[in-house]
């Protein structure tokens, strides 16, 4: 029997559910609800599209809504609210507030009924994993987490509201360096901008002063302050056609001692063509999982900190452990 | 509370259980089983070193018992019996004969009320993990296991099985042409022998037929026959000096493929000074799950597979929410 799957939000991370749940048999997309007029859309994959609003009446027909909307100001509305109606699986990502929105999305859920997984993605996510595994295992150590080189939607659009940017794309540079002492096993105490450098490609409008724009991006705090910030100015053509692929990427190394001063690393890498296509098909993953669950009668807010591995597979456990263990 | 761990077994791997349980202050070392004279042992931890005969008698006094023996010839038979009188974790790596190994345990874990814990390690263990999830995040992709540059024990004993050999260490070292192939998204199909090299080290008796020998060691099926093996002869004291510590390591890389034709690559990397004091902290890491699971009532074998991961961690849930997700 294969689950209904409904897609909440439809934007580059929405139409990545869309293109991944073709790759997963067990799970079927039902519908994809979205705040726009549905009819100034076409879904791909030719299922309905609802306008939010009408949500509720799809309750019976939605076995997990996958929330493809953003951290900053769709989901802490719409985790609470949707984790009443629905099983839930979200990718909320503004890691100090991960506690304050698990006990919301937790507190609905409960009164729902429902099942909600949340911070599925790779960060939170797969490296949060890493580093969990990693720091049980080798408790007399270190993590350090590495993100790119790939495309930051954040500082991306934090350039695009400055006076004169046309269009931005932002890159995120891990320090090759820094990362070679920590493979190292030097230990070191790494500052942010140690670990990191932004390289911008900014096109701005005829006329523009570039230099007040480079000064506004390189001196903007908490993005571009703490942070060696290159800023290249390049045409909107050349930003589209170099630029316009949301690659990404990261390493998280955890380094620590055993015994004698024996070093042990463990490190986790990912390379990726298509970041919201990839936090898209762990969604789809932990969608599994949540409706597995919920068929047990479980309920609340779940992090996959919680979740038995074997719950993302569509493979029977036996043959998970014949063939992958 | 602290769980009480038995050791059952005291070679290298028993040996990295009581040099790491130190450094899990919610686990204490109980006891060491041996089937050695126990009057012929001293624990370096102190601990009572007990006959394995008597293991019965401290069924009260021991949480988790570790199993630490080898899976050739220990674990077969002393994994079935020790699940029915306690909760075991152990790294039973046969991995054809895992399922029915499984299936033994489970049974025992059943008639006796306990948590058995199978196959815990980093392959199979950590690497299994990497495979499961990153098959079930990207179905549209191929694993790759490399496993080296790093001593495999079963075949250094291969080697000194033959008639002339004194000593010998064997190092399985990753073909790394191989590896690129792989990283580059090419999704070779490569044979054992196009994966790995055998690299040995042999301290032969005086007179002994080196060719005679390097032929034996490069003829020896299942071992060698499949791969390209270079015969390094030395003395002895070089064997010891040089060869002397057991490193291990490798990678686990799944290449796949998302929407249209974005490769997604995901790859585990381990470079491990000591194999058995790595394998003995999974190995604790594991047993703080069993003896949860234990408390929770539950009971039967389990893998890797099953073990939510924040059962591994002694940090409290919230902190792991906070602090790692």
């Amino acid at each position: 029997m294969s689950a209904r799957i409904g897609i909440y939000g439809y934007g580059n991370l929405g139409r990545g559910v869309e293109s991944e749940i073709t790759k997963n048999p067990d799970l079927q997309l039902a519908a994809i609800f979205t705040r726009r007029p549905p009819e100034s859309l076409r879904a791909r994959s030719g299922v309905p599209i609802v306008h939010e609003s009408s949500a509720a009446e799809w309750e019976n027909q939605i076995d997990v809504m996958i929330l493809c909307g953003g951290s900053a100001n769709d989901l802490p509305a719409q985790g609470p609210k949707l984790a009443k109606s629905f099983n839930t699986v979200d990718s909320f990502d503004t890691h100090a507030d991960i506690p304050s929105y698990f006990k919301s999305v937790d507190a609905s859920a409960i009164a729902g009924n429902h099942i909600s997984i949340v911070s599925v993605g790779w960060d939170p996510g797969l490296f949060s994993l890493l580093r969990l595994y990693a720091g049980a295992i080798i408790p007399n150590g270190h993590t350090y987490t590495f993100w790119g080189k790939g495309v930051s939607q954040g500082h991306s659009s934090a350039i695009r509201g400055i006076e004169g940017v046309v269009n931005a794309v932002q890159y995120t540079v891990p320090v090759e360096d820094a990362m070679n002492r920590v493979r190292n096993g030097e230990m070191p105490e790494l500052a942010a901008g140690e670990k990191h450098l932004r390289v911008c490609y900014v096109a701005v409008t005829e006329n523009a002063d570039k230099q007040r724009i480079e000064r506004d991006i390189q001196r903007m705090p908490n993005y571009f302050a703490d942070y060696d910030t290159t800023v290249h100015f390049v045409t909107n053509d050349e930003l589209e056609a170099t630029h316009g692929k949301l690659t990404h990427g990261g390493n998280v190394i955890h380094m620590g001692t055993t015994g004698d001063m024996n070093n042990q690393a463990i490190e986790l890498s990912l390379k990726l063509d298509s970041n919201p296509e990839f936090t898209a098909s762990i969604l789809l993953a932990y969608a599994r999982a949540a409706y597995r669950l919920s068929i047990k009668g479980e309920h609340g807010a779940r992090t996959v900190f919680d979740i038995p591995p074997i719950l993302l597979t569509r493979m029977a456990e036996k043959d998970a452990v014949r063939n992958l263990l």
